[in-house]
């Protein structure tokens, strides 16, 4: 049997459902922020509140151009989406870079070597220059490397939205990887989902 | 024209439309199970039921320590999330892991063969101890290749729901990655959102 | 406060609400497709319009066998899911690939040696044959290597949805990587999401 608690208990986080039918108003699923399997002191509760509705949410952010390496853009990205995010109590925030030779990762938002580290691991791994085994080299020797760290790491991100604000670990921060010699602006498609 | 059948063929999946209008009941999109691409057999539908809400449900489930490694932990999750997710007809579950020195990802759920040749490659790709060309050292000689491996594979995953379940393949597998020698608990909110 | 525009700018992407309660029809949140931190012109605007109502559409898509290497699979997708994505004003699409020896990753669109060259780069960085530390090697030499790619690319994508398209930047396709020497076909299921 399902677990229900409705904004009552310490651990509790959020969630609901959006009904059709306003008359409707029992809450389907709440979780708590604890692991709860086996727990049966959790009971089912009916909410006296209008159920909430679903929202989306959709815009564009030009990140400035960016010299080659990894960047920290949690503020950046914050201050873009920060009122809208304050909009949603529970939800998905989906973060979607248009482009093939940079990319966004999850990672260490304190110490700055870091994010110089992970630039070295990745000038390491995928060779550059003249040894280099590419065919496609008509954009610059960084050309080619750029494509392949765009698809190690990967050019989308999705991070839980939690009572307004992105879920995210203690240490962690959004990443923007430039992996071109040469800065340009950076598209990000945000998308956010939830209720 | 878009391509619709109401649960009655043998290859649906699932979906359908939650409307705040609770007379219109027709479902907009329901794709079937196999390619469709130019069938044109498959008619357009009215529903007699009615319209389904959409649901948000999440929780943080908090993972024992695990040793450094890669980790099945898809019983785990199923049992911490599996009444919930029988509550979503159609949908989408999403993991996230709150850390950056361990990842998440999906491969083989059967040979433990398969989750020790991934931490012998990724030792290997990732130089660790003197010899290792990092500045960020400070926590120790597993830290900084911790954080390159989290953002090598990932810190969240996003998998489908259909019918109640994960509609993962037949082998496919949630491994937990742990990258830190010193094991500690872990923490993943999981967001479900679906009909 | 929030920024809201309703359908009337230039800059304008999409946006709404599905309410539960047909009367209330003021739209939550409206981005616009520029950095608008700081930017106090948009004001708040009701529409008189019936909200949106968030879809779920869901299908499993099965691509015919391909050799070893990575492909272009963005023209098949959109033949599967094109006239169903027209549905979606604004909303995500997840692709997730049902096996753990092939991979989705998103890159360059137009020069296929981009292709051949990450292929090249995957098989350079990843031990097969004789040489390589492998236990788990039953199913062939190209297995385990095969699990390895998988998890390094990953075996799902989620793209933005905007006016019934997917948003991918100029130079973006999807990409199928087929890592293992025999060609099989690959089921991929494709969950869409939206308003």
């Amino acid at each position: 049997m399902m677990k229900v608690q409705v904004q009552s208990g310490p651990g509790l986080l959020c969630v609901g459902v959006a009904k059709p039918k306003p008359r409707r108003l029992r809450l389907n699923a709440v979780f708590t922020t604890q692991t709860t399997a086996g727990n049966d002191s959790n009971s089912m509760a009916a909410s006296p509140s209008p159920s909430p509705s679903p929202k989306w949410a959709q815009k564009t952010i030009t990140l400035p151009p960016l010299r080659r390496g990894c960047h920290l853009i949690t503020p950046k990205i914050t201050k873009e989406i920060g009122e809208d995010l304050s909009q949603f109590n529970c939800g998905l925030a989906h973060l979607f870079l248009q482009h093939t030779s940079a990319s966004l990762t999850i990672n260490e938002n304190y110490d700055s070597d870091v994010r110089d580290d992970t630039e070295t691991f990745l000038n390491k791994i995928v060779p550059e220059g003249y040894s280099a085994p590419w065919k496609h080299t008509l954009e610059g020797p960084d050309d080619m490397p750029a494509h392949i760290k765009s698809s190690m790491f990967g050019c989308a991100l999705t991070i839980p939205i939690t009572n307004g604000k992105l879920n995210m670990g203690t240490w962690q921060g959004i990443w923007l990887c430039e992996h071109r010699d040469s800065p340009t602006a950076r598209k990000v498609v945000v998308t956010l989902n939830g209720i």
